[in-house]
């Protein structure tokens, strides 16, 4: 990361040149904004990441296929029902949104993306839908990402967006983005959806690379409950309005627009493991000295998804048995004799025991901070993996007792 | 299961004729029992099944010793610490515990197991433990079952216990058993203690296969949270003392005789579940069709650990898109449009989508139930595997975050 490179300025998805978005309440949910639409000024390069779930939506499987050539404009994105396990007349509802946004915004059917998010199981109410669409289409405007922020909100308590501007060949440039999400978060992207844009000019190829590393490292690095979701997509798009020589990793600014759509991508995952459901804590979790990364991700996941962990830190209670255990569950190999485990600054266990001198209450005042790391070395290799938690907490359990009636 | 071979009986490790058992209150814990001993009187076969955790306590590295030449008649068990994560110094507890034991009740050391439940990474007090040991010889007696039931216990909120009775060549025999256990339970065993004993002959070879087999479909089929524990042990001891040729799979009885110990195995299993912590329902959950047994297995504790399940279960919120969602991303190989999901009797899902006919209030009847089946058909082979699980509460979160303190 190479924060001084560029500078954090206010807005999301509309703060680059060239795009327009609206948020309107079409009639999905009950009086509150359900419908966004981002549209992009000019030939966009597009990019998309997916859902690993093998049970996934209608809309997953259109934009996998939209994304195909690299080229999009738009998007149109529903909150209030997931379309998911909807069969085949939820396929023809979904390919109803994208011909319908291609109508008004006139632009091909293939050009235009559609994201749901909501309860899965349910058709859409279509007329509502196509009627909401059109209202979009009228409400798009460049200063319309704040309104789509929040209406492709669903368990969210607040709007998630976050943008920069750095330099390219001279020419100031914008990353900015926004994302949804809340609760079903799990490294794999969950029930999240995340919408990047630039006014630079990238080659295609290069901005689907680079968005996949920039989301292995944040939306997919982040976990409030284990839960995979159906309809989990990150979308990005480079409308080149910046007329710079398309980027890819040859050119010389590469390393900067990387670094900015990384930070962009991690800062906006970490938004939703804070407004993860109930959550009270925010927790990094590393694990070093893994036999391989895979080992490490196995080892960080195991930590950052235990029930057991999460509620002790709910509690406060520095209780590192249940994150010893879960290292030795995960399937990452290891040999308990040479785990080293840290919260903070304390360096709490070492050789598989509770390291001389480590004193309860010292692990006590690292628990009881609002954000705090746990850092696991296996010292058995050079696999390192960092992900992203937070606690479970009483709301939690009332959040997701109650979704759904 | 054959139920009418076989007549439940009062009591449980103390059922069986030549078991002595007792629980005493050594001073580990304040004012609670905190330590057992059983005893069997005369040369016994013993098998065992462990943790797969690769973190795992002195106790269960020195049972996996005293188990192998398939004989021992003693076991002394501690609630209130689990000796685990204590390095070289924890192994020595373990191991001067064995000998104290076999000191006072003049057996052979390798003749004593050893089982510790309770806070990982703290030190047995050893003077207490020492002490409690010629305590709890003291206290020996044929009908001491119940009180080790009880001394056994942690977050459980009631002792287990289990016992039937049998004809083998015609001779009365029983099979009893306890178990502890209420969190940090996942199939795989987690923080549960087992011990089942029989006054049958029994080959210990055979004794030991039928062991892991009844723990496969019982103890390792259960899930609480998900979380598997250092300390795992399910130990069977069985002392011939019904004089009946020893049982192997060859022998006329085998049959009725496997039957009653899986039975005994899978009622205490089903009371960890009932008692797992906070929990107020009981769900069984049967994936049938998949590609092969494993995968199978894979599906269905994919469903029954689901965090959004467990508390959509506690809500009483039949949010059937949580159970498919978690079928999706179990790894197990799914098409989507062929899974079938029973909710009892209510065939809610078909073709990957909600059933014609069926109706929100129906789910939430079958929701309302204090247990239901949940039966998840994926129709792409004959691979089969049923596991037990609980909701997730308030309650739950409240006991995890507030254990250690």
């Amino acid at each position: 990361m190479c924060e001084a490179q560029f500078d954090v300025i206010d807005g999301g998805v509309t703060a680059a040149e060239g795009f327009q978005a609206c948020g309107i309440a079409a009639g999905i949910k009950v009086d509150s904004p359900d419908m966004a639409l981002l549209l992009s000024e000019g030939a966009t390069a597009v990019a998309g990441v997916f859902t690993t779930n093998k049970v996934f939506a209608a809309p997953v499987a259109l934009c996998k296929r939209h994304v195909a050539d690299g080229r999009a404009r738009a998007v149109i994105i529903n909150s209030g029902c997931a379309n998911a396990c909807t069969g085949e007349p939820g396929a023809r509802d979904t390919q109803a949104m994208a011909a319908s946004t291609a109508q008004v915004l006139d632009l091909p059917v293939d050009e235009v993306m559609v994201c749901s998010t909501g309860t899965i199981g349910k058709r859409l109410p279509m007329e509502t839908v196509l009627s909401g669409i059109k209202q979009a289409a009228a409400a798009l405007t460049p200063q319309g990402g704040p309104d789509a922020a929040r209406a492709i909100m669903t368990t969210d308590t607040r709007p998630k967006e976050y943008a920069v501007a750095l330099e390219i060949e001279g020419k100031r440039v914008v990353v900015g983005g926004m994302c949804k999400g809340a609760g079903m978060i799990a490294p794999n992207m969950a029930t999240m959806l995340g919408f990047l844009t630039t006014d630079a000019a990238v080659d295609p190829a290069a901005w689907q690379a680079l968005l996949k590393t920039s989301v292995d490292a944040s939306f997919n690095a982040i976990t409030v409950d284990g839960d995979e979701s159906t309809n989990d997509t990150v979308l990005a798009f480079a409308n080149g309005r910046a007329d710079n020589t398309p980027l890819d990793a040859s050119h010389a600014d590469w390393p900067v627009f990387s670094a900015a759509v990384q930070a962009v991508c991690l800062t906006l995952a970490h938004a939703i493991v804070k407004d993860g459901e109930g959550a009270t804590k925010f927790v990094t979790v590393t694990v070093e000295g893994a036999v391989d990364d895979a080992d490490a991700d196995l080892a960080a996941r195991a930590v950052a998804n235990s029930l057991l962990v999460k509620t002790a830190v709910f509690g406060g209670d520095p209780n590192w048995g249940r994150v010893i255990a879960a290292v030795g569950y995960s399937g990452a190999q290891v040999d308990q004799s040479r785990i080293e485990i840290d919260f903070d600054e304390v360096a709490a266990v070492k050789g598989g025991c509770m390291a001389e001198g480590v004193a309860f209450e010292m692990l006590e005042k690292v628990y009881a901070r609002p954000a705090f790391e746990v850092t696991v070395r296996l010292n058995l290799g050079s696999g390192s993996r960092t992900v992203y938690t937070c606690d479970v907490s009483y709301d939690y359990v009332k959040i997701n007792a109650e979704y759904m009636t």
